[in-house]
């Protein structure tokens, strides 16, 4: 519908040119936020990674790694996807261009799945540690961590920081749901038709 | 936002007039389709709760309850949060009312919330279920389910029916961020300006 003003004075807004594209206006501000929003993830996923890949304790009672734990490998292959989606999303917000539609509906799609993958890889993650530090005794679930407190402690600090990953995408869900959806005003159509109605008056007036 | 184009000469708009009002255009299927999606998850919602409340089990190796377990008692008040929030938001949005900028924030943002609680709920009930049915022999954590078998089918039940709410609540936030966000283009203003522009000269041509 941008192509439709064009063809009528071919200048009501430069942003009308080709297909739809996101006004320009508070953008490259929000480029700049959302390039650091995902770029400050790669490396918080990479971190909460490394620091639960690296999580095994031996001792005397036996030993744990964090491969033992479903919610533990939950939360490292999570944060790995992420990690690449966070980088390679970094790597296209960083160049200027123009936001057609369907890169706002991947944009925010993708945006949506990461959010909620990772905040369920956390809450999942905390729930066990949480089950690891206190036990449930009604279901014989002993704590472990008396047993092994340096392997609760580093999962402790990987989901921790699997939490700063999920604020980071909280933002970032917005970001990408206001891009897509501020330029959902157009197809309702009635600004651009107003413009239609006027101009096509005024061209009859001036002719 | 209607009136907009009929009263083009007369006065520009009554969305300019007090608060910024949303267009109504596709707004009443929008807003059907939304009151339904806050009721269906008030009925869900419920049976979640009772279902997981009237959840326990005596048998001869000892006696199991909801209340015995974090995660199951978070379920159930989380799911006990969102029925009332869904009641009362659904009896708003039943009305038909301008939806000012105030009210689509507080929308957003307690359609936002309430989905990151519900599907962090779900996510730590599965957890806790998955756990109670294959146990976990590192850490030393036994199955449950064989001894109560009864309990673990009533909670993963009450899952279930939670990720249905889980569903319905990231359909709604889709839409109130929609209704949100398609008012920013106004504030940034180039089509608000173009109108208003066209308008002035025609004005002075039609004197």
């Amino acid at each position: 519908m941008g192509d439709y003003k064009n063809e009528k004075t071919s200048d009501l807004g430069a942003s009308d040119t080709g297909p739809v594209v996101l006004e320009e206006d508070g953008n490259s501000s929000i480029q700049t936020a959302e390039t650091l929003l995902r770029l400050i993830p790669v490396g918080l996923c990479v971190a909460a990674l490394v620091l639960m890949i690296k999580d095994s304790e031996d001792n005397e009672y036996g030993s744990l790694s964090y491969s033992n734990i479903t919610a533990f490998r939950f939360l490292v292959q999570v944060n790995g996807i992420l990690a690449g989606y966070s980088l390679l999303s970094a790597a296209f917000t960083a160049v200027p261009r123009p936001m057609t539609m369907p890169r706002a509906w991947t944009f925010f799609l993708l945006d949506q799945v990461s959010t909620y993958l990772i905040l369920a890889a956390g809450a999942v993650a905390t729930e066990v540690a949480f089950l690891a530090y206190k036990g449930d005794v009604a279901v014989t679930w002993s704590e472990a961590c008396g047993t092994y407190g340096h392997f609760c402690r580093q999962a402790t600090t990987s989901i921790i920081i699997t939490f700063l990953v999920v604020i980071c995408y909280i933002l970032l869900s917005l970001i990408s749901s206001y891009r897509l959806f501020s330029k959902f005003d157009a197809p309702a159509g009635y600004r651009n038709k107003g413009i239609e109605i006027v101009d096509f008056e005024m061209n009859r007036v001036d002719s």
